[in-house]
């Protein structure tokens, strides 16, 4: 058929995962390496997934690219940098003698279209997803099969983690120019089939520091981070690797929390500070730790990245409870129905206990709504042509 | 006559300090030995002062304390080692053989009252002004000379502080005993007269943790607090000394803001973490960071202590325009009488370059009040027997 002689096309998605000990910091800012290694978990595409399809074709006269329906410029340093690497890693397994299954040339301009299916506001990291997915279809496309670690790195630090499901560590790596800076999967989706995650979205002013400027000025001005960087977080990578390994949600739970406030900690500690936490997000911090308390242990813990919403982390058999008491600190503006997104959770009573353990005042409208998830698999090819953001002319179809 | 002999009566005032190199952690619970030095600001006493009375009577059968017109328990434990620190040193300066110019004997009972200008509302550390007040009237109704860092001290760690007046630090000392762990004036009050102080007073909840616990909690749990203490307080010691003597307000403002900023890190660091900070008190940082920018110099510093108010350092020159600056982004819910307590501030207009500057969307009630103020001297005597808080029958005078 002409058309497939014309325009090869993939459609992927990739998840969004969400650090337990936590990426701050560059000591490369042109290869995207960190200062030091963190680990994460790859949450639900279910719930939370990039989609993306990357096309070429010898009729494209140049890259393009659409993010949600809105054409972008290809020029960005980033994406240059991603679209350049996986051209590298292309020619660099023709020339190593691999047979090239199409008749593509590697000069053929791509077209890329991709969506999330969650809203910006939500506030989570999209980038990492939307650079995992455009790492993983590009690779698709024009045939590779390496590591894309780097590829997705240069996009996003954190996208690496991305590209595997579970639970994903990225090294920081030694080496000047990065190789050995790579993603790795600790454990795989169904290792730790109870945990749940839950985002509890919070109501927010526009977040003031970007993530990529914050970093900067966090390594040229906190002295907490490097310390934190060289002295911390190489034990606290071995300890949380075993608590995942062993299943330890008590200590999963508490490292997971203490790995975050530290973050926070050096954002405070940067000139000028950084703050993504809010007054909201203060308050989920204290209902996390008043619940602990109450059943006296770590059954619920909290992460936040730069922004003011928070991850919550717990096992199968303590989200209704948990749901019941944030419902109940934040009793909730929109009706019932649309508090709750993402996996079922059946309505519970809370107890008196646990309301008197709670104790503050409720802060209504606080919380927008609450995604709950699991742990999920890495990026997915999707076989179905319907599914293709581009249509056989290349061009995004028309939505919906 | 009869009454001069059966009661000897003392009535001093002492000041409020706030830290610009802070204090936070306990090396020795007991003694009260902090785990770093400290530098600290003396507030003029126009503003904000606690005045003590102390008298002692041989007619007296217990020690009794009224703290604001309200008995309080005298029992008790640090108020008990503040006592018996006192009588101890007058003791010694008895048995070193020095006369004793007063026919009363150390076994005699005391009774203190305490009264604060300042409401307890206002989120400062009344207990150092507190502390320092009464180790200073108790030393000089026991005709006791010697320092009294350590008696100040055992009552609240800062206490000691507010024994002098100007630039004042606390040297962290090395012994186990706490003998050299003392307060010393750095530069007097005199030093710099331009400088001026603006307590910025926040709407807020009650504080839900206690300093006393908070810093025990941290040296338990933060890692980055033990780090600041021993490799990083040092220099910036000497740093700030400098600051002072050379009256560098530029450096002196940027380094009380990042030393604020890293005592802020290290209680997030602690786990559970400490919030003393909330939305407005972000808010003002903002606002200082935005003035300083469009200035293009550190004319306006903030600190925070164990609590969301802002203690604002600038020179005199630029009091007008930042307060205006304060009005323009926490538009007064009270009418603006009320508003500006203390030092008289003329109104200024607000430039339209500095209102672009400033951004944000105004904050309307965020701030209740601001306490316009300046450094000040130590702890005085008030020769008027009028302002003896005690009558001549060593009970509260009945409120006027």
């Amino acid at each position: 058929m002409a058309s497939e002689k014309r325009l090869e096309v993939v459609t992927c998605t990739a998840p969004v995962n969400i650090a337990v000990i936590k990426y701050w910091g560059k000591r490369d800012e042109e290869l995207i390496l960190p200062i030091n290694s963190s680990l994460s978990v790859t949450l639900h595409q279910d719930q939370l997934k990039t989609t993306t399809t990357a096309a070429i074709s010898r009729d494209f006269t140049e890259d393009r690219i659409w993010l949600n329906g809105r054409e972008e410029d290809v020029g960005q340093p980033r994406l240059q940098a991603c679209l350049r690497e996986i051209r590298r890693l292309a020619r660099k397994r023709r020339s190593d003698g691999h047979e090239d299954p199409l008749p593509l040339s590697l000069s053929y301009k791509v077209h890329v279209a991709s969506v999330n299916n969650f809203p910006t506001a939500a506030g989570l990291a999209s980038s990492a997803a939307g650079y995992a997915c455009l790492a993983y279809a590009l690779a698709r496309v024009y045939g590779v099969e390496s590591d894309l670690s780097e590829v997705a790195r240069r996009g996003s630090g954190s996208a690496c983690r991305s590209l595997y499901g579970g639970f994903v560590e990225w090294r920081m790596g030694e080496r000047a120019d990065g190789k050995d800076s790579i993603a790795r999967q600790v454990a795989p989706e169904s290792h730790w089939p109870e945990l749940r995650v839950l985002i509890l979205v919070v109501s927010t002013e526009k977040k003031l520091t970007g993530s990529t400027a914050g970093m900067q000025t966090s390594v040229e001005t906190s002295a907490l981070l490097r310390f934190r960087a060289e002295a911390l977080v190489p034990a606290r990578m071995a300890e949380m690797t075993r608590c995942v390994r062993e299943r330890d949600f008590q200590a999963f739970g508490q490292l997971t929390m203490k790995d975050s406030n530290q973050f926070h900690a050096t954002c405070m500690d940067t000139f000028p500070p950084i703050s993504y936490l809010n007054d909201t997000s203060r308050r989920i911090i204290h209902l996390v730790h008043c619940f602990n308390a109450h059943h006296g242990q770590t059954k619920v813990a909290y992460t936040f990245d730069a922004g003011a919403n928070a991850v919550i982390f717990t096992l199968d058999d303590t989200v209704a409870e948990f749901v019941a008491a944030v419902r109940h600190s934040f009793p909730p503006e929109l009706n019932g129905d649309k508090f709750l997104k993402g996996l079922p959770v059946e309505p519970v009573p809370l107890s008196d206990e646990l309301k008197a353990a709670l104790g503050t005042d409720p802060t209504p409208g606080g919380i927008k709504y609450i995604i709950v998830t699991q742990v999920g698999p890495g990026p997915q090819v999707l076989d179905d042509p319907g599914a293709h953001l581009l249509g056989p002319n290349g061009l995004p179809k028309a939505a919906a």
